[in-house]
């Protein structure tokens, strides 16, 4: 059984939010994440969401207007930190690599190699505490993610499809080896073996029918997004799930922009896509 | 006309969300606050939010989930700074006075009389430049807030009755002469004739009548808020609005803290209290 230790908890809209560390083999670390749980019986249908780069559990936690709707759809939220931390964990934030910057791969380089398991985390050791802890029903697990998290959920998902039953994602980096951030952190993390980089690039399994799982992919996209041409490219989804012959629903938001501004707008859409694809079972409104 | 200069903007929900800084007289500063304007003509009845010790700006804009709310209602929501900030202003964080602990009052005594006049600052300066720079009705304003921004709404309400046709809030300090937090800003900014108190104890302004103009006052507080009994005391809001024949709606939320969670709990039902009062024109629901 996982350790686990719960640091904070608040009630919000009829449920409960708590702030937990656990120790993850994977990581060989302590690792972080919040987890709301709606009130009642369970077991829930449960969704993972991953961040972006320099993101902690707190930023979606706080920003993200998520648990309202979770409430109301009868959803468990659990949203992990990013990367190991600490001062034994390698960090190069001026390249952005590291610490907050975990790209959801399992790294094979040095220093990166010995704590930055952050695929295996997710779907191993996260999955296990969750579910050994909270009232998370393992056969309906949904995935989804922001920027570097849009990438980590698209990869992990479409990896581990027996894992997951359905996915989204909010301006997500479309392909990792092509997108400027991408390429540095996989060179970093699993050096200059392009072949060791296919699966962690989203476009790429798409396009080779990894995304079959599925019956849909929704996808936002903010059209104010600083990065949508240089690091997120979007357009590299759509061409890759008509290559498959894969359901993808890629939706351009004028005027939004990359910031959680933008999330909280749709987030309320992503949820009800995956409690539908989850058979959640939807209450009552809880407040008035 | 009060400079204004738009420092930060984001769409969201269906509107548009802008920090903003401009010159006040009153703080003899520059003040910053946030502003969301729902899309289309106005004029928009207008919500003004005042946040607790130690908050900014971005507390309430960043963490209360109220602008889904706000766009399906029409409301323009402006959250101020609570208080000048600067290296030439006067601060004393180890005590709670100072920057982020203005109080809303206009202080009379030295040093804090330079620049803290909130009340002239929220009631003259802000809406001033709010209702030049921005589609707010000038016959349409609300007043809320959370804690110290809570008494400020309270107080700020009463006193400006002619200002504002709506009031809430969100766990006040209920009697700032009798919370040891209030007794000691009154102190610091006011000095000790008692007698210039007491314009700034919401408990004692509503047993004296002056909440009369409003035909309700909406309170939310937690029952698990830890500064319940010592600082916020409720329930002498209510004995006040029975002493007066004042209507006072006073909600205890069983296992809600002090924090953002229990605000974005419930914003939702505030902003339908506004609304009401302000007569806005409920818009469809912006996102489906």
């Amino acid at each position: 059984m996982p350790t686990l230790e719960i640091t904070e908890q608040h009630r919000v809209h009829g449920g409960m939010l708590s702030f937990a560390t656990h120790r993850s083999e994977a990581t060989a670390s302590s690792m972080a994440f919040s987890i709301f749980v709606p009130d009642g019986e369970g077991p829930f249908p449960t969704l993972y969401w991953l961040s972006g780069l320099t993101c902690s559990a707190n930023n979606f936690t706080e920003k993200a207007g998520a648990y309202a709707h979770a409430a109301k759809l009868g959803l468990i939220v659990v949203a992990p930190d990013t990367s190991p931390r600490g001062s034994d964990v390698a960090n190069d934030p001026a390249s952005d690599l590291g610490q907050g910057a975990g790209f959801y791969v399992d790294a094979s380089q040095s220093p990166w190699k010995a704590h930055f398991q952050m695929e295996t985390y997710i779907v191993r050791d996260l999955i296990a505490t969750v579910e050994a802890s909270f009232p998370a029903d393992p056969t309906r697990r949904g995935i989804s993610g922001h920027s570097m998290g849009g990438h980590g959920a698209l990869t992990i998902a479409m990896n581990n499809a027996h894992l997951f039953h359905s996915v989204s994602a909010f301006a997500p980096i479309s392909s990792a080896t092509r997108s400027p951030w991408g390429e540095k952190a996989l060179t970093a993390y699993l050096g200059n073996d392009h072949a060791a980089w296919e699966r962690y690039d989203a476009a790429l399994l798409l396009a080779l029918g990894h995304g079959k799982a599925f019956d849909d992919i929704l996808i936002d996209q903010g059209l104010a997004d600083p990065f949508i041409d240089t690091q997120l490219m979007p357009d590299l989804l759509e061409q890759a799930a008509a290559t498959a012959g894969q359901k993808l629903t890629l939706r351009r938001q004028p005027g939004y922009d990359h910031s959680y501004y933008f999330i909280q707008s749709f987030i309320a859409d992503h949820l009800r896509f995956h409690a539908e694809r989850l058979k959640a079972v939807v209450r009552e409104e809880m407040t008035a």
